[in-house]
């Protein structure tokens, strides 16, 4: 089943709030096997929305609209019902008891303006509201079914999952397996070079690449009623086959979730040395909870003075390669290593920019020092861009470095 | 003028990844006078991106599209385009000239995926993409003009703000002054109560709150055309008046970036002893541009040992008072400063949770420590939310009052 989605909303179109609810819409629709096609968000005018309703693809069976259903003077989807479902408004016992249960638990006393809420066109099953005054309502035109919800996303939400989500689950039957391939390294369009034969030979798949720079994301989902035989893993594994350690996790892994569980697993420590990441290598490592387990140090030495006090650079080292440089940066790993006792030392020294590029060393040039028992490795990247996207893009070459050296050993 | 926003992907259609242009566009056709009645989100396919195409509002005189310019099998816009503006492809020289002048630059040589992306429908003005491979298009048809940028947000950002916003600007002689104030410190519903007065008072003027975690925007916008006696900068002045230091800056001014400019301005230096924010404030610091002229060192020290050793914390205060606490804060800070050779030091010690909460000190505990010239300060916040959002706002605190220590000297 195809299924739109219309958010309605002044506050949505002026960019005064971001529209949250088609997400979780999308999501649940996944579940029991609806695909959105489209995503209309609306400002709070009757001829939008009856424009809106008039235009929806014909392969469209379900269509969700959210918002618009408040007792306040802009909320104006009731009449915009009215006008499309030629449905005049009719007081609605069914929701007025409704209304009243809610507000005499709570223990309050219906307002006028409450009781308008009563009102609901005449053609529409009323869908309860447990949390809130404005009613959900369902109707059928031309063969496609159309359910209005309220805009606030706690009873948007409550609504579809205690009372829509079943409904429409009794009209499909279908299951659909879902997996996100995370990959880092590659560029999107290497990446589909390498699986673009593999996706042509699998019709039945649905294969979406996501940038998500400094990623790759590769999208798999599969009707399961159409495809008995192979379950989505045998598909998994093919990708793998092909991609081997590009691939760096699944679902909701991050890079640095997976480095998490490689430490904890191995029983590792480590301590970080940043330059020109400034800290964000260690800020990735500890957005992991429980990082105190296994990050026991990080040092942003900026300084050519810092780099020789808290690390131990020599001197020399600096004088004769650079701080930008192989051998700094094994010196930084090394030091890090040392002063915070751990078993690995990550460090990064580069030029994030926009100034400060030489000749032979531009803006984008980063140099990697990764030390652990018995490897010293150093790797160079270069990618030029912004400040910011350079970065995240070195530490994210860091940390892919440090996930393959753990995977290596 | 009135503008659609159309959002191509099916990434964004199966809730891979949220839709964020146009949030952006939003704001930016704010300051032309743009005022957009729709955003449709669709996925690759021709009939829908075509079907959104045919059923634009009538009133809507500009529509800007993002994505599926890529070089992927499903990025499939372009045979959208010919279909919708018959208008066959066409190698283009300038759009070739283009790729090959931004792979030249990263040292890189081309493939032929991306020497595809040089075919260009033929009824297309291109629009440079600066950044990336997927060129930006010019169409009109039916005296609507049509602008097709690429979905990557970094691209489409550059491609706005240097060519369309312009381009667009040169149609419209209706002049719209528009100001974005940056707060931080108070949540939306207290801006909201401090200046809902002030608003109510001017009628001429649309203001509007944008609440983006962990700041509050104030977004401005005057028809100057309408209002030819009062400048837009006197009404700032009035927003001034009213919140004071609740106002951290303006426009593309960033918390760090007001911090760097009173840095510099004053020839002050800078490091940071960090503990549960975990290298966030340091990588803010050293986002801006320039930072090595006053960010000099970082410290995070997640474990105690590395708080003595790094930082001179005494075992005693670790003891007596706890890793969480004012004494420890302050200790960090004057250690951190004492090292690095700073005129200041900033530290956090906090619980950034999920876990290792305590009755006195839950999760969202955080003391900042400020170490400057005659004053020792340590603040306390108490936010309680997820980890990620936990670090940021600690991070903001400590910068903000770091800000506000620096405005009072």
């Amino acid at each position: 089943m195809r299924a739109a989605i219309i958010a309605i909303g002044n506050e949505l179109t002026s960019g005064l709030s971001t529209e949250t609810n088609s997400r979780y819409l999308i999501e649940q629709s996944k579940y029991i096997g609806v695909n959105v096609d489209l995503i209309a968000i609306i400002g709070d005018t009757i001829t939008s929305i009856t424009h809106a309703l008039d235009h929806i693809e014909s392969e469209v069976n379900l269509v969700f609209i959210t918002g618009g259903l408040g007792p306040t003077h802009d909320d104006i989807t009731k009449e915009a019902i009215v006008q499309y479902f030629d449905s005049p408004l009719k007081f609605n016992d069914d929701a007025f008891r409704q209304i009243k249960t809610l507000f005499d638990s709570k223990g309050l006393s219906l307002s006028d303006l409450n009781k308008q809420q009563a009102m609901i066109p005449n053609k529409a099953i009323v869908i309860p509201n447990l949390i809130g005054t404005a009613q959900g309502m369902k109707f059928e035109k031309d063969g496609r079914l159309f359910f209005f919800m309220p805009g606030v996303p706690v009873e948007m939400k409550k609504m579809f999952r205690d009372f829509i989500r079943h409904d429409i689950n009794k009209l499909i039957n279908q299951k659909i397996s879902f997996e996100i391939i995370h990959t880092t390294g590659l560029p999107e369009s290497e990446i589909f070079s390498k699986i673009s034969h593999w996706i042509d030979s699998h019709p039945e798949l649905t294969v979406s690449l996501l940038p998500r720079f400094p990623a790759v994301d590769i999208a798999l989902s599969l009707n399961s009623n159409d495809n008995e035989h192979t379950p989505l893993s045998s598909y998994i594994n093919e990708v793998r086959a092909i991609l081997g350690n590009v691939i760096y996790g699944f679902g909701s892994e991050t890079l640095e979730s997976v480095i998490a569980e490689i430490l904890t697993a191995q029983r590792l420590t480590i301590a970080t040395a940043e330059s020109c990441t400034g800290g964000l290598i260690a800020h990735r490592l500890t957005n992991v909870p429980g990082s105190s387990n296994y990050f026991m140090q990080g040092a942003v030495c900026y300084s050519n003075q810092s780099k020789m006090d808290i690390l131990g650079v020599k001197e020399n080292t600096l004088r004769k390669y650079g701080a930008v440089s192989p051998e700094t940066a094994l010196e930084m790993a090394n030091g890090i290593r040392k002063n915070a006792n751990t078993d690995i030392g990550l460090s990064t020294t580069g030029i994030a920019g926009p100034s400060g590029g030489l000749p032979q060393k531009p803006v984008g040039t980063v140099y990697v020092g990764l030390s652990m028992n018995q490897t010293d490795e150093v790797f160079h990247f270069l990618y030029r861009w912004d400040r910011a996207s350079n970065k995240t893009y070195f530490s994210q070459m860091a940390l892919n470095q440090l996930r393959l050296a753990l995977k290596r050993k």
